[in-house]
């Protein structure tokens, strides 16, 4: 049984939380996070698929991938310390030192992240100042998280958090997370920011293995802009303190956490795309019967990509034609003739097009369901039994608005 | 000596073409056309890769695939006779026979192009109508080539016409074009719509090749918004009637005659990617010294499809971070340190990134040269001595409105 409770990065026994305002770019409102663990956690992380990696990326990459277990990790929004070169690098080891020195633990067991503009250095003096504001006002409990779930922010414009209560091995356990992500969203590995703790207790190859199968699923299918940023992140840092027998194998307590795992995740991903940078509706594509579940994912993701039927959304237009056509570039072979296209707004449902033609739908209800907050698209290829969806938003001039002066 | 002259379709000798205003879908405006060459012609035809084919697609591959000679073309704005099942391919029967009839030529001389809404079925009663109307109005000369051109624009703001005078065997011959498309532009084989003629002798098998390895470095290195149409197609008829040797080898008068195809579908490109929907400038992305032709052209499509780059640059906001990001994420790899980022309007050329790092450029001249209605962006790889274009726009909130509504 799984259960969603109040809170985020704080829901799991033994993390505290904290945000402050170290003016790295914003004005007036906080721009750092930590989060932090006095117990040592096991950690694991997947991260970005481009070859462009930001500085924190390959930092915390050696770090997850070592056995050294992790106490905190320090956030900033602002500046995404990528394309800096060695000067970035630098920037990682400072701040991680500030932290380890400032908490009373060892250097290697701090992560650090950063989202922001690409190619500017990080103030590393505001960011050693920022890490002693942090560790001095570290707390447990919701507000905590709330802060730091805020401080993280950059395009967004609500925050993401989520938290659930299971049962392993006979103990009560937690897993919640938060992350950010508005814009260059198309995660290849994870989302662009995202980090998870829970008190359960997991071997470390278990924790990395349910994170990597999870993220298919659910960070990597969310695609905002078709832009993979150079700082993609998802980390899961778990302390034990639930009090369960250690996972250290497949079975009913591994399946047990990956199913937390999955609501939490899900969660993120769905409360990600329906933030997309001047998003006025979440759009949900899931192709059903598909030939196996790499060739669902890949349709679904280039209907969730089609610049032409995010618009079309965003202008409540039926225009199904670029959905079909969407799924004819993805690169997967198919008969149109044999796909069945439907939409639905959670509520209704009606098909639009069938064994090659539009069906005779009523314009006025396809358009009452697009005016919806949440578009639901399915297409039936009926080839097979594999199932994928993928989460995004439509395209709208605010979205263009945002990035036609990011920087500034 | 290639020399641009005056003139579109019918630049080459034997060409004529028409318009009418068949009413179809749009109002108070032409939207049929019809180019004619008395002389028969040998075809070639380059189609789209998306796996959903309009029935007119399907039905002039047939056509440019057989030995057949072609005289005429019909083309129509408005609808797309995409996702139309059978009864969109009885209506290219329909529109042929008509044509045939009317001209007096083979039906299977005939070849017929849509382009405009997908799913809608084509009112073919008027498209006989119109096929009529343009076979008593043919004619020869600039005027009639100008009119075809504007009849098959969609949302298209300019015509896109070229034409060349080039000597072959001793004589002389010309080659002219028309084209369309605005959005739904990212050609896998080759634009929207593109029509072009000569008067060239050259036998079936090397038209087809020229063609064929043509559009690799000119429609195919097109985005305006990574959505490849169900209707792409480029169709080239050589009627012979400059009286050259006909072409039936590789050799200097087949280079000539590539060397003209390329001045002209070029210049059609580049013209299409300034006039992308919504679009304030041309954006050109060069890919230098990379280890492949192929991982070029990936490489540059991949800066040119990047919506925050696009963004970036209808703001006149020199983000260079997005096209290192988009680089990044294009599946080719590369060392970041290693590439070297510049910015040109054309006449000055200022150097953005470098070892790693930005360059200590000027935000001024940058945002100056970002302004400029034609912006080229190099990336130079520094890995190998290959080299691709890839043409495009800015995304504006213009392609947003365009798109919203386009079926009303």
């Amino acid at each position: 049984m799984i259960k969603e409770i109040e809170g985020g990065i704080t829901a799991a026994k033994g993390f505290e939380a904290s945000a402050c305002a170290a003016g790295i770019k914003y004005k007036e409102r906080t721009d750092m996070a930590m989060v932090f663990s006095k117990a040592p956690c096991t950690s694991a992380g997947v991260y970005t698929g481009n070859v462009v990696k930001a500085a924190c990326v390959l930092y915390d990459k050696e770090v997850t991938e070592s056995d050294s277990p992790v106490h905190a990790v320090v956030v900033n929004a602002g500046i995404a310390n990528a394309c800096t070169g060695e000067q970035g690098l630098l920037a990682c080891k400072e701040t991680a030192a500030a932290a380890s020195e400032a908490l009373s633990i060892p250097a290697d067991s701090v992560l650090v992240a950063s989202t922001g503009v690409i190619g500017m250095q990080l103030p590393v003096d505001k960011l050693v100042n920022g890490v002693g504001v942090l560790a001095a006002t570290l707390s447990e409990g919701p507000k905590a998280g709330d802060l730091a779930a805020h401080a993280i922010m950059t395009t967004d414009t609500v925050d993401k958090q989520v938290a659930v209560e299971f049962t392993v091995g006979g103990k009560t356990a937690h897993l919640g997370g938060m992350c950010k992500g508005s814009g260059m969203i198309h995660p290849k590995l994870c989302t662009m920011l995202g980090f998870l703790t829970t008190d359960c207790a997991i071997a470390k190859l278990l924790l990395y293995k349910a994170l990597k199968e999870d993220v298919q699923d659910t960070f990597n299918m969310v695609s905002v802009d078709g832009d993979t940023s150079t700082n993609d992140t998802l980390v899961i840092l778990a302390n034990g303190l639930a009090g369960n027998e250690t996972i250290t194998a497949e079975g009913p307590d591994y399946e047990a956490f990956k199913e937390a795992l999955h609501r939490v995740t899900m969660t993120l991903a769905r409360k990600m795309a329906a933030d997309g940078e001047g998003a006025t509706a979440l759009m949900e594509v899931t192709v059903k019967n598909a030939v196996s579940k790499a060739s669902a994912r890949v349709l679904a993701k280039s209907v969730i990509g089609s610049s032409l039927t995010k618009a079309a959304i965003f202008g409540h237009d039926a225009n199904w034609g670029r959905i079909l056509c969407a799924l004819g570039y993805s690169g997967e072979t198919f008969d149109p003739e044999n796909v069945t296209l439907s939409f639905s707004d959670g509520k209704e449902t009606i098909v639009i097009f069938e064994k090659g033609v539009a069906t005779d739908y009523s314009e006025e209800t396809a358009t009452k369901i697009l005016s919806a907050k949440e578009v639901y698209i399915t297409a039936d290829m009926h080839m097979g039994s594999e199932e994928a969806t993928a989460f995004g938003c439509d395209l709208s001039y605010d979205y263009v608005k945002i990035n036609a002066d990011y920087r500034s």
